[in-house]
């Protein structure tokens, strides 16, 4: 891998710590106990430090879905066929999706990009098409990418995040959607973490407690196959991972380099979140984790990342769609810490 | 207590099966795995069952807040001085409390009642004067309200939610203010659930460890105080309760009668929840848990009652705040149910 690479490594903004602790006294002034606006006073809080604001805001939310298909699907490791990953492009396309239908009430631009599926499903309204193969090869045979798609879709996620930067974006949001992605997911993971397959796996659209087993055998095999080549987390993602899950990892490492406040979704997310934290120094710091999911393992890499999810309502649906139920939260937090009056303000008396 | 008190006991409107079962297999036809919107479907399909629609709403929201002290701040069981609920009621007129700035967010309609505070605010514009007394009774020495107080508190409630029903809302909220309410709150769910102080008592607006124990020895000696009189839940919520936790009762009750969904708050109104429960038969069915606040004893009501909340932020306000910061997630689940396509509509293949 050669110079366009370079990128990768830069490291992420710093947070500012003075509009930090302006706004840690601001919270402190507001008319209620302290602390008793718990994970929203944090989450002002972060967001300013983020923003280099006192007061932060999102108002202006992009949201990105990267969609491809894996090789490994051959392995029959989904409760649902390949040519899902297609279909749901013009799902997309046509709004259907639950990210669209998320989207449109949180007031968020949605950009769908379609990174290489099986079935091409042509130009559709609305898709970004910039396929790098009829999906990734079948990783317990051979790595899912080669270095030029692997850079390639870390440049795709890296455009992204750069898009959402011109349109003044304040928050980004990354989804995916692809048939077998907590697969490669949950491989990436074991490899990241040194973890077995059992300990990350999980029925993912809806696998019984066998076909979870057998997903578990599917991964150990790739594991052995790739043995002794899983040390650099970047070929890691190349053997392991997805188009998506790589586009995701770099346009995570791309905002925290621009200073772009992002939101976490579920397990394929979060997986794609430690790619980016292994990869990119301080990335990490511009990351808030929106839910946590149904698929087993997400707990885990949640711990690994040591992030506390806000959310946990058994959802597991990916395409960003556990971010952008988060969203209301973020809102009503910078919005209570705007407009909230100070104990000053209202002559309300402090504690004893 | 005489005639006056009859509508409490009016059973709460049936659901409506059919537009459960409706929204059911409406849910299994929308282009995601089954489940995998987790509890935003459940909300769906909770929303249908109360609203009698396949596609419900919650456009149209009233959150009414009841404000009142309590005679057992003499005893020190609270962080801030009893001034403050005089000042918050200032603060609410003013839009500078929490609950204001959380109503204006989600589009609600907001009402503020003066149930009884010690300090007389005098008029102020947008707060409803209803005063029963300037708070209620030390319940230590005495019962904390009268007959006559009791049932007022609790056809105020009455009227809020009527008031509601009167504007076609699609959900109600109440919110409560009330220096010691938690002492009152605590002691209710104790003698409700035959519970010692100790599990249920809590640091409320910021008491320390010896000031928990303190507030225990408080509970204790008014439970031992009203002994023999504690069989009957009216007769607890008189001799235990608030004016504000006994309007929320009224207003919980009066919702389940009409069929208005209603969306409960923290830990005060999970207890107002739990008397609703205890006086109103099926209020119950009518009751959405908004959030798992900080308050220890929380849990312990949320159980009694088969409750599980959908938020756990770590809040503990009041006011109302923790229900509306949950009100995006019911309306999110209302979109998603209405508008995102099912599988056929979308051509989208289903599960192998």
């Amino acid at each position: 891998m050669n110079a366009s690479r370079n990128w990768l490594h830069r490291p992420a903004a710093k947070l500012d710590r003075d509009a930090k602790q302006a706004a840690e006294a601001h919270q402190a002034a507001l008319t209620k106990p302290p602390g008793a606006l718990g994970r929203l006073e944090d989450l002002a809080i972060q967001l300013a430090a983020m923003q280099g604001v006192q007061g932060p805001a999102v108002e202006r939310i992009h949201i990105c879905v990267f969609a491809a298909d894996h090789g490994v699907a051959a392995e029959g490791v989904s409760a649902f066929p390949q040519a899902v990953t297609a279909e749901m492009l013009r799902n997309f396309s046509r709004s259907g999706a639950a990210i669209c239908v998320l989207a449109r009430e949180i007031g968020a631009a949605l950009e769908v990009i379609n990174l290489g599926v099986v079935n091409d499903p042509g130009p559709l309204d609305g898709i970004r098409d910039l396929r790098l193969g009829p999906g990734t090869a079948n990783f317990v045979r051979a790595p899912a990418m080669s270095e030029e798609q692997l850079m390639r879709a870390l440049e795709v996620g890296r455009e992204a995040a750069e898009r959402a930067q011109d349109s003044r974006a304040q928050l980004f949001i990354g989804g995916e959607m692809g048939i077998a992605n907590t697969t490669a997911a949950a491989a990436l993971a074991c490899a990241l973490l040194q973890a077995v397959p059992q300990a990350l796996v999980g029925p993912g659209t809806g696998l019984d407690a066998r076909g979870v087993a057998h997903k578990a055998r599917v991964i150990q095999r790739a594991l052995q196959g790739h043995e002794g080549y899983l040390s650099d987390p970047l070929e890691v993602l190349r053997r392991l991972g997805g188009f998506e899950i790589a586009a995701l990892a770099g346009a995570y490492i791309r905002c925290a380099q621009l200073g772009l406040p992002l939101l976490v979704d579920g397990f394929i997310g979060s997986v794609a979140a430690l790619c980016a934290v292994k990869l990119g120094e301080g990335a990490g710091d511009w990351m808030i984790f929106a839910h946590r999911s149904t698929e087993p393992g997400h707990a885990r890499v949640l711990e690994a990342l040591g992030a506390t999810a806000l959310l946990n309502l058994h959802m597991g649906l990916g395409e960003g769609s556990g971010a952008a139920v988060a969203v209301p939260l973020l809102k009503l937090a910078c919005a209570l810490h705007k407009d909230m009056a100070t104990f000053t303000e209202a002559q309300v008396s402090e504690r004893l």
